[in-house]
């Protein structure tokens, strides 16, 4: 016998399916909500099931929503001019964080990383020319980390798309090279978004 | 603004109120949820929502079960004359891993603890009372945590009970004091419950 209970056994299964989580874990966490009354546990069961079948993605900006064009990019007030390129919606959590930063957003969804197979073309990479072939950009920051694949997909973007009259930049590395972006602290990440560099080929 | 959508934000909320989660790692999963298939995330939802809805606790020992009397309690080849008695059901799982032992158990539902405020009327000793007024059982097997809750909560049950004709002992203590039973390795707590020691008020 493993579990005493198939219902258990089966909670057991698919909670260690989640990363970073071992069988020992997933028991503790079953055990938990066994122990709080059940509205507990359908409450968290339920906000999984509505997370997949009811997010949307921005038309605009990839980021997650609640309707076919995101907070962001539906807000008036925010400046067009600039666009942010960051690899997923950490990252952007965590720059809205520092509330240094009003401009708009493009989710890349990853970074290019043979490793782990991802090449520029499963990126959102064509967002990036509709929104240059509008001609309202003036700017596009790299937000990404700081890392060989975080420089390669910087790179790769800039190459293709430095002809057109657009400035790049790259967010200061105040950050440590090797750090993931969303682990940052808000002071630093926000310090490093005040103080973008120009990118070009001089500093790649 | 924190997370750009609602539906996020929820899961995210629910995810963290989970013991050992915080938000940072709540997000992480959920976004893991949302690069995999959708039936993914109701598979899991729904495997939290019928563990607590569906799951039983057996009427013998208290342990989780699918039945009214768990699989255990109802299998007529385990030996009824020794009682295991247990703090809850990882130590069970544990035990039964390490394919040694082949009698029953009784779960009682946690330790004496002033510290969180468990007393011993919050515990399943009336079931050991009535086990031992069945007549059959000729050995308690103390199999709790190394620590004064476990000592303290042994100590309690034999005063009560050492007045019935039946051995107490107590599971060598081959694992480290101060260790939770359940991140004890298999072979050392295999030896231990082989190796069990008389208890009497001698060696408390
Ligand atoms: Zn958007
Ligand atoms: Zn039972």
């Amino acid at each position: 016998m493993d579990y005493p209970s198939k219902v258990l056994a089966k909670a057991v299964d698919e909670i260690s399916g989640l990363p970073g989580i071992g069988r020992k874990t997933a028991l503790r966490l079953a055990l938990h909500l066994l122990k709080q009354p059940p509205s507990r546990a359908t409450s968290l069961g339920n906000s999984l099931i509505n997370l997949v079948n009811e997010i949307k993605y921005c038309k605009d900006c990839h980021n997650f929503s609640d309707f076919e064009i995101c907070e962001i990019c539906s807000n008036d007030k925010r400046n067009d001019e600039t666009i942010c390129i960051v690899e997923d919606v950490r990252d952007v959590i965590a720059i809205e964080n520092t509330g240094k930063y009003t401009g708009k957003y493009l989710i890349l969804g990853g970074k290019i990383s043979p490793m782990e197979g991802v090449g520029p073309h499963q990126l959102n990479i064509p967002s990036i020319e509709r929104k240059l072939n509008e001609g309202t950009v003036k700017e596009l920051i790299f937000a990404l980390s700081a890392t060989m694949e975080g420089d390669t997909t910087a790179y790769y973007i800039y190459k293709k798309f430095k002809s057109f009259k657009v400035n790049f930049s790259s967010i200061a590395r105040g950050i440590s090279v090797g750090d993931e972006l969303e682990y940052a602290d808000e002071i630093s990440l926000g310090r490093s978004i005040m103080n973008r560099l120009p990118y070009n080929d001089g500093n790649v």
